[in-house]
């Protein structure tokens, strides 16, 4: 058995990285169950989608960024 | 076998950041739906919205903490 | 192999800490979707709000002591 | 490799106390829905709020109970 | 006992990668229930969909390229 332990803990934050999806594709999914029940409220409320994709997305990426630390940083 | 131990906590933890854009996202995708549904509404709720999201968001970031604690100040 | 299995828990424990902010997401969202469809409600459920919030932060901070107490004073 | 194994069990009982949150969310959520469609009968319902809440957190912290004697009692 | 502990590592992630797919299949779920109730409305929303998309892949790409990095790079 060879390796270093660091490369699971690689692996597991990936993990996190994929489960903010879960969030981020909430927010575009509610988002476009709305816009094609009221299409023309669509456009006032883009900047909402992307304040809400922007917080979901940068947990995931902290994930992100967690793996390639234990990679290639530590 | 090498490595720390900590490093695999590092990678526990970060699942923990990942968890917690899901609860982001609800708050996100909810607001979107009524918003979209009743768009004279959505300005009022605005203020809330930034509080659902900080307080969520505040749970993933504690989580990217202690990963970041655990690879680099344990 | 190096470290303190302490380690591992404080990661695991923190994976509890953005477990919980499902709880909260899930509060804010459906306050955010009721008071967009009933706006002139929305005032006097705002305490119940922070109530519901509180509640549900409350067992995400105390896994986030725990993650603490696990790195720094175990 | 140093380190009680307890203290990956006190790791492991603070997830319990996190996923807690997730049934006290769903209970003030669905609480906050319903007050907000129908706001007079809201006042009604708060004792109801309040047990379900207790029940919900009291499992949570037994969880975070079960953490703390892991790390300092056992 | 032989094998190197990064091929446990990009196991996990691939978990992570897998998991993306719950948040990418939201957004076109919701999609398709809008477009199926309005198909009018639907062309001017595509973008958004692709935009949804792209955000909860990009997550699961990252989780799918820790997984490519910890068999082959590291």
């Amino acid at each position: 058995m060879e390796g270093d332990l660091a490369h699971i803990g690689a692996g597991l934050a990936a993990i996190g990285s994929g489960a903010a999806a879960i969030g981020v594709g909430n927010v575009a999914g509610n988002f476009l169950a709305g816009a094609l029940r009221n299409p023309s409220a669509a456009g006032a409320q883009t900047a909402t989608l992307f304040i809400g994709i922007a917080f979901a997305e940068a947990l995931g990426i902290f994930a992100f960024l967690v793996s390639l630390l234990l990679m290639f940083a530590v």
